[in-house]
């Protein structure tokens, strides 16, 4: 189940475990164990980190499994971002704020693969478009960065069309990494899922169930998407949730969604919309619920 | 009058016979055939077509016209779109959707070139940007119906700046059809015709005439507009529609308008247009009525 | 302390003198000559015009001081624009328009030579995007202005990142004068600056103190901005003016502020910041000030 996300790597699970709230499912070290042991066991080998998640703390707790379970590094991929400065109690900035000097890139990654306990992340993205990255720089810090053997990929995550050329232009990016669920998609329009698709490189897609919007939202948008979502999810005999991922399995652009949950059950439901195909009416139904009028 | 759409073709009449409401006019087939001589002795030899105009049977309307007068076939150059499933008694669709599958595509040319009794299409355009589009399947689809013999040339229509890359890259288009008109021009700010511009292909403008609203709109802008287009209309000796295809054919992406009505009269004012320059000044009078402010 | 702004030149102070409101400070020709000393001795040697300003005046006043100071036109660098027709009592158009026609840069080219009295403009921009500009056809009387030694090089102001790709594609272009401030810094998000970096050519930034709205505004945004810069004026030791042309310089594309004030103690604020390097931190809050809310 493994795709290769541009041409010359890396190669990641088409799904991939999100590791946001790690810390909030509150796991004993072998819960975590066995946590990344089911998760492979569906197929799902890349788990994506940040070096903030959690307060910071995220990249530990997932590297004291590591520790317990080394066997494991073998089989999974690690994906990292680093650049945002955020403010908490062990990092007392004055307010949150972006910093992609080689100084702080090359911490961070050191930080990761600390916490981590691994030699190598598989794919590093700048988290957010920083105004201030210079972009010569950064790439110069990405070569020494692959050249050390630290990060074997790097790409860019929420980041416009433009500011994605230019430090592509300097070093080839391998993904973007963006929001896109059956809610919030104006990556479809805004050019970023284009350029993707113009430079063969897939997508990360981040928040793919609307951040729970899609269960329990009360707006009319929510609404009208749920109701289509219930329908298709009798026909297909599937979760909602596995509707949702093959809404965004379907786009051409073939992103990989990144999941929120720690429940094995919710991976299931991911893993489920890789063998769910809408059709284009059904694809459009959900658009069209999604934004309330029809097609132009 | 005709002229290259891009460098290597294909050529079309400067003013383009829109056949959208085709149906509408309700003409027997010697009006229709009439209809056309007296359009190609205006020098409007290119006619637009879509598989979906009139509930999908303005292209065998204009077929029918063909077939007893096949003489007045060499004389035309045939534009149609595809790519819309709408809705309707003999296509009872869901809703609405977009389609650009190999065997949509090549079906619906099937069906144009039945239709409308001919062996090739001039050129055939995407008619809406489907977010589905998988751009190097459809080209392939585009080679093979080139090769076939069934298209010449293709485009798109009402794509973005990005949409349209991403298709051209793949395969060189030869046009993108947008609307514009004085009371529509996004255009002018969006990238698209800056695009036409720098690829040196010439859009095609569809709703000229604002789809009426020049004449009969009672919005400000529309009433302002207007007023300036009066002023014009007795300066040039013309009348109001001809200074609106003027305004179009004056800026410098060189625009082919798509004209919408079935009498000659309203023909004659859109070929009229050609012999109309605006100065730089009518041409903001104009612009500026519409925006409401002066330039900045 | 002059910088390249491009590859190839021209080589410009980096911060630049602007002269829009030269007639408003009525100074008398040795008070001019003065100002131009005293900027010089700052080291602003480059002075940003265009023909219209001050109601078409302000060139011919600079020319005036330089006729009677001749030897002051070797120390310096002239920026001049053109391309918009102003209505004044001298120029009774029926309103304000562009006009980038070979005829009318010719024209207003060789009347700021006149006006200003030197042989050649160091550089020229068209001051907004005209939606007529025949790119191939300016390009081409860049090219003659050129080898007639009146323009050294060429540059644009205001233009989107489509409009300027146009023109740079056909003539290069070495800058794109844009409105820059702490308050006013769409150029930011739009894709302007990105593509500037990309081009490595330097934009130049009007308004840097966002036109006084940064020192009397009254609005949320001003008064959060300007608690701010006063903190950080206190920690430099500097004024508010000198943190807000810093936060300018601190951007990666390395922009060229243009002052808008006939005081030398307004000079020395602008020159000021060129001696501080504001923290990432310290520049986000500003940010953060404007926009009223977190970095996302």
């Amino acid at each position: 189940m493994r795709v290769a996300v541009a041409p010359n790597g890396p190669e990641l699970s088409n799904i991939v475990a999100g590791m946001w709230r790690l810390a909030d499912w509150q796991l004993n070290i072998q819960a975590r164990i066995r946590f990344i042991e089911e998760a492979l066991a569906l197929g799902i080998s890349s788990f994506d980190h940040a070096d903030i998640y959690g307060d910071y703390r995220c990249e530990q707790l997932f590297g004291e499994a590591l520790k317990v379970a080394p066997h494991l590094k073998a089989q999974i991929q690690l994906v990292s971002k680093c650049g945002i400065k955020l403010t908490s109690d062990n990092h007392p900035y004055q307010l949150n704020h972006y910093d992609t000097s080689a100084a702080y890139v090359r911490a961070q990654v050191d930080a990761s693969l600390a916490n981590l306990g691994v030699e190598q992340l598989d794919l590093l993205l700048i988290h957010r478009p920083d105004y201030l990255m210079d972009a010569a720089a950064l790439a110069g810090t990405f070569r020494e960065l692959q050249k050390e053997g630290k990060v074997a990929h790097f790409g860019v995550s929420n980041h416009s069309a433009a500011q994605f050329a230019l430090l592509d232009d300097q070093f080839p990016l391998v993904t973007n990494q963006l929001e896109l669920s059956v809610l919030e998609h104006q990556s479809l329009d805004d050019g970023t899922l284009s350029q993707c698709q113009s430079k063969c490189i897939r997508p990360m897609a981040w928040s793919p169930l609307g951040g729970g919007r899609l269960f329990s939202g009360q707006d009319p948008a929510a609404l009208r998407v749920r109701a289509v979502l219930e329908d298709l999810a009798k026909e297909y005999s599937c979760s909602l949730a596995t509707i949702a991922y093959a809404w965004i399995l379907r786009h051409p652009s073939r992103p990989l969604p990144i999941t929120g949950s720690g429940r094995i059950a919710a991976l299931k439901e991911a893993t489920a919309a890789l063998e769910v195909r809408l059709s284009n009416e059904q694809w459009y139904r959900l658009w069209v619920a999604c934004r309330g009028h029809d097609v132009p």
